[in-house]
């Protein structure tokens, strides 16, 4: 008989934390019991899983007790509260926050790229960024086949990154100036409905933001190359859900197109989405609730011999957050891990 | 006494045209008759000029008759019927589609760029894509200072590119979104409305659409220098009006952060807007109505030992469009070329 194993979802009634839930249950991941987490706040809601309604917890000191696997989507501060204990606890925790991201004894893994770096994990298991992980799985297939010089990247990212809330307020923001009055914002720092502005996280001296030093920080982690050079621009839109990266790479030798897109069609967790006649490439609107990364427009890059143009589509909550997070947990499971 | 010119609008009725009208008259323009001309379709309607009330005319065979200048913005077809006729009439067209923009016999001019293209004229003028027309403004104080190697640009452009019909479809398409109805999309191909997409204009073989084409192009043509290596990505996102885009800049030298930064707040179109403090930098709804181009965000690309990194907000139908063609008249009038 195959093992099942004790499951506990901390930050359970989270925009990802939902997404967890459904996906344990489609992708039918072998559970003995299923324990949801949450703030003091959120404590007492009921959460529906396949038949049941099950009770969410205060996340409290024997929270973790018994408990095999966590898949931790609360956020940094209370990542850094919980998961050390969860872990003395004797359960692995698998961590959505950037909390331990780029700790030397964290593994921060994308399966489809380095799923080998989850064999020497010490407790704790780093699920990387979204926009990282839908790059990452777009750009490592073909950096397999030739060395990569450089990654320039744009990104156009939805309301849904910063969490349920943020999505209502766009909707909140788009009613409002429908009806011709002034859009409030609460959670973003300026309106997003029918505007747009760079990503609004804290700017380090060289004028990066958090997410984009993300993404170049951890792509380099994550490929084992302390070399790689990327440079990003972070930008979020007014989509509800599912991010856009407009990615030029720059490689050693010129790369045949042809031949990256054969290398992308058969790329795991990539779905090529291009058709040029009908002008039809990947969506957010068609990426939504779509576990693979949509990519298209590959071009030969009009400025550079050697540089490639891609665009790709993917679901943030899913492959940018959750889905990446039970990847990582069946990984565990298929290498008696857990 | 100074000199007052006969000026006809045609394409009076079209969000360019309107803002044609207004620009004129804020600006103060020399006029001595204003003539407002559009398609059979439009004719009759009035239009308000200050005080007055102007009625617009069918273009027809003497439509041009003792005019001194054409402002065109009924698209590429209308001006290639009409131009020519209208020069042979003895005016001077300033035309605003892309009908004659890449002709070697026709100036391409954005006035902070190449004034002095205006000058050997033979009758008509082409305003450039808008895209471009924001990028030059921007890149051009600093291809000044240091020799440009190459420019990659993602743009992020608001549904005014497409007419003021596409702004009423994308607020169509948001109203139903939020009451939980099915959006239509007739002016652009997919909904665009809480959603993105590649831009919409046909493909060539190489997988460039026209507006990165014109990017590419014009700018070459603008700046003078057929060996700048340009790559773009033309995205459409669900914003009213104002483009913004990412610019990634490579220098044949490093180029000092400080100094683009003090080269741009001198430059002439340009708007540094960047408070790192409170992460506040050009968007849309702050660009909507103003003249220049809003720059920001100026950073040293993390990729790159000579690439700069900028961001960009401008009002498309404004310097994108008619402000571009009535500075181009204005520079016309000053040189006594009308």
């Amino acid at each position: 008989m195959s093992k099942s194993y004790r499951v506990a979802i901390l930050g359970a009634t989270g925009a990802v934390g939902t997404e967890l839930l459904e996906l344990l249950l489609s992708r039918d991941f072998p559970l003995s019991e299923l324990k949801l987490l949450a703030s003091p706040r959120s404590a007492g809601n009921s959460l529906r899983f396949g038949g049941e309604q099950l009770t969410v917890e205060a996340v409290g000191d024997r929270s973790f007790d018994g408990v095999d696997l966590v898949l931790a989507s609360a956020g940094g501060s209370t990542s850094k509260q919980w998961a050390h204990k969860a872990v003395a606890a004797g359960a692995v925790v698998v961590d959505n926050s950037s909390a331990f991201r780029m700790d030397p004894q964290v593994p921060l893994v994308v399966p489809e790229v380095n799923p080998e770096a989850v064999v020497n994990h010490q407790g704790i298991i780093a699920n990387p960024n979204c926009t990282t992980i839908l790059m990452n799985v777009a750009v490592w297939p073909l950096y397999q086949v030739q060395p990569l010089r450089r990654i320039v990247v744009s990104t156009y990212q939805s309301a849904s990154g910063a969490g349920a809330r943020a999505m209502e307020e766009v909707k909140t923001q788009a009613r409002a100036i429908l009806q011709g009055e002034t859009p409030q914002a609460e959670i973003f720092p300026y309106p997003l409905a029918f505007n747009l502005f760079p990503h609004n996280s804290p700017i380090n001296d060289l004028g990066y933001c958090e997410e984009e030093m993300k993404m170049i920080n951890e792509t380099r982690k994550i490929f084992g190359d302390d070399k790689l050079r990327v440079s990003a621009t972070c930008v979020r839109v007014p989509v509800l859900r599912a991010h856009s990266e407009a990615i030029n790479l720059e490689f050693e030798q010129p790369f045949d197109v042809a031949k990256a897109r054969d290398v992308l069609s058969q790329a795991p967790g990539v779905k090529l989405v291009e058709d040029w006649q009908a002008n039809y490439f990947p969506m957010p609107i068609d990426a939504t609730g779509c576990d693979p990364v949509l990519v298209g427009r590959i071009r030969q890059d009009l400025s550079h011999p050697c540089g490639l143009e891609l665009w790709l589509c993917g679901d943030q909550v899913r492959k940018g957050a959750a889905l990446n997070a039970v990847q990582i947990a069946e990984l565990l499971v298929s290498k008696d891990l857990l």
